[in-house]
């Protein structure tokens, strides 16, 4: 067999004179015919040609400008489809590359163990009710405290010696509380380093549990650098980000073991196979650089609507109600961009109908849920003793949101309350 | 608890009155809030307020399109997020079914057992073998014929009591034949009629073997009627049909039995969590219609052009090589946009680099494979005399291809012949 590499054929792209390109007598530039439709009717980074290089290296370029970002190496970058594939990839991901190592003989626990909490993405929390359903890991959910967050200590008193995963968000995506990721890193890596040394995965060499953080609510606002953050793995989505395109991130420390869930082509080093969408990916790169470097800046603006808002309908809402409304989550550690308010009596569904009549969009619960009958399990978490039919009511500001919005939507709601009170008085 | 499902909701704003909308006094239009920013910086067709059931119904109207094409029901289509994906949720969500099925209580033999060619595209074939590998499947390749056809029935002879699905490609993406779907539909649908009666599946209400094809490279010139094809799972892929958008489609027959490989919301039936890509989707949607409108013609033109090229290369190659050439696959059976030529003693991938450095874009395989090493495995499946690294150059036609282009890659494919003659001979 003769033998030619890709490596080889790069090298031969790289010295081959320039001049044997075609010039157009016409334009002047280059010819460039493309018959690869059959691999991507845009250009494919997978194909060899020239186009293909092309788009390869704007490829790498976007996972060069999205690893800087998160302080990571740009080879643990994957590409996904967006935020429930990163959070199943990290989850299905650990747990496969558990059972193959077990397989190979190494001396693992059959069960695998994941620790999470009771207000995650329903993408984690139903990808691990999944495993457990099939029987294939086993499952410990840790309650938040009253305020929406997480206490580390918890978390810790959990850890055993089969557990390979622990997923805790960091910021949750209904009532904004953001989780104290940093101290759980501090947890895990104790735990790795002291009780850890007579487990079996750390005896062989693999450095269990592995933390990962569904980090795609704090995008916009928070620090995603990922050494400080000391996570393992670390989700993203495009379709939270203002102007970023429809893919998902998922951050793979180098030494994390993680199994593909697709099977397929070589792309993003066989972790996700499939073509890669380098449209979407490009805007992805460019977005998030730029929310990441005004984060500071926009959460200024958006906490002083977010103060200014609280205010205004704590006032509004004894006028209208003739009671104190509950502010969901704790109000110091959640983010710029979301109140999430219960009023007493009112279901929320009703009152995001109502705010919809009047132009104001707002959320009862995660869209990701808002087909499921009942109320949000996040608020039922926090607040069992409620109706859960209650709930909450999530109003969650972006680029676009001004003073003027968060006045007329105060306006409207009053309106709404008043006219709401006759009915449940 | 107060019952107020989202059924009343939908009810609730129908009836609500128009004037309840704000007119903004300066634009005279009715004013729009958006505070709902975490559920998605776009519409997200699963929130519950206008915004929300305007994108839901875009959505809603872009699935019954597509389901018009595929002659299909619109609750019959999942929108994923590519062709890899599609091709996976239909294998990995059958082998799913099958172990649910079998964790009910449903008395199937334990390993299912999947039927496939050796000519598929990896998404196919390396999920199979990926649950060959992890023991959860028995997998069995059936080889197609010399011009890269499959014979029905070899793939009849193969079905038994565990058959869990028949897994064929419509048309091929390396050398373009077409396989005799109907015909595979017509003896699995028999093996159901009358063998299987005896299958404890059969026996189960259940109805397997499920028959799926990937139709990824077929979208753009074949007739894609679902029932006409018989098929019971059929994959679709965006990027592969001009203007269409990074989306894919896997159609499912209502009475086939499907798990959901991610866990999360309930969008897509809950069989495909995540946010839905709805900008691309009503791409998609419009484009796929619009080239299987245009099938018949655009076919008629690329079949012109693929014989001009045939005929020109052939004689061009006579006197650059000296040899004749091989066109791969079946010269009937074969789409309009494909020609696959083997030029004897001429490695493709330097052929592909050649070309490419003259302005002219085409495979020396599989984009999906083309980091592997070796050559393509279905020029090897079809000419296992070759040695690999020879292969198949893929010259794939488009809505863009002109005969301006075949001359011009004629005119440099002859410049190339020549210069490698001396150093081959």
């Amino acid at each position: 067999m003769i033998s030619y590499g890709i490596h080889a054929l790069s090298i031969y792209t790289i010295f081959m004179p320039k001049s044997n390109l075609f010039r157009d007598i016409r334009t002047g530039k280059f010819k460039k015919i493309y018959l690869d439709y059959a691999a991507s009717v845009e250009a494919n980074p997978s194909s060899i040609h020239a186009v293909g290089l092309e788009a390869k290296k704007e490829l790498e370029n976007a996972r060069v400008e999205v690893a800087n970002v998160l302080g990571a190496r740009s080879e643990e970058i994957i590409f996904t489809s967006g935020g429930t594939e990163s959070n199943n990839l990290a989850i299905q991901g650990i747990v496969n590359a558990w059972e193959l190592g077990s397989q190979k003989g190494a001396e693992l626990p059959k069960l695998p163990h994941i620790i999470t909490t009771n207000i995650e993405h329903p993408s984690v929390l139903e990808t691990c009710k999944m495993f457990q359903k099939r029987k294939q890991a086993e499952i410990s959910i840790v309650p938040v405290e009253e305020n929406g967050i997480i206490d580390p200590k918890k978390i810790k008193k959990k850890i055993k010696a089969n557990t390979v995963l622990v997923s805790v968000m960091y910021a949750n995506n209904e009532i904004g509380t953001i989780q104290p990721i940093r101290e759980i890193a501090r947890e895990i890596k104790h735990y790795r380093k002291v009780s850890g040394k007579d487990s079996p995965s750390v005896a062989e060499g693999l450095s269990f549990p592995i933390f990962h953080t569904d980090a795609v609510q704090a995008a916009n606002y928070l620090d995603i650098n990922v050494q400080k953050l000391g996570v393992d793995l670390l989700s993203l989505s495009g379709s939270k980000i203002q102007k970023a395109g429809r893919v998902g991130i998922l951050y793979k420390k180098k030494s994390t073991p993680l199994a593909a869930i697709f099977g397929g082509g070589h792309q993003e080093q066989g972790l996700r196979p499939g073509t890669e969408n380098l449209p979407e990916i490009l805007k992805f790169s460019k977005a998030f650089n730029s929310v990441q470097k005004n984060k500071e800046k926009e959460s200024k603006r958006l906490t002083q609507l977010q103060n200014h808002f609280i205010k205004k309908i704590r006032k509004v809402s004894k006028v209208g109600l003739g009671t104190e409304i509950i502010i969901n989550g704790d109000l110091e550690n959640r983010l710029p961009s979301n109140i999430n308010i219960t009023f007493p009596k009112i279901p929320s569904d009703l009152l995001v109908i109502e705010l919809s009549a009047k132009g104001v969009m707002v959320s009862p619960k995660s869209a990701c849920k808002s087909l499921d009958s009942g109320g949000s399990y996040v608020i039922q978490a926090i607040h069992p003793e409620l109706d859960p039919a209650v709930g909450g009511v999530r109003f969650s500001f972006g680029q676009g949101t001004t003073k003027a919005d968060i006045d007329y939507t105060i306006k409207v709601l009053k309106q709404i309350l008043l006219k709401l009170k006759k009915w449940y008085n």
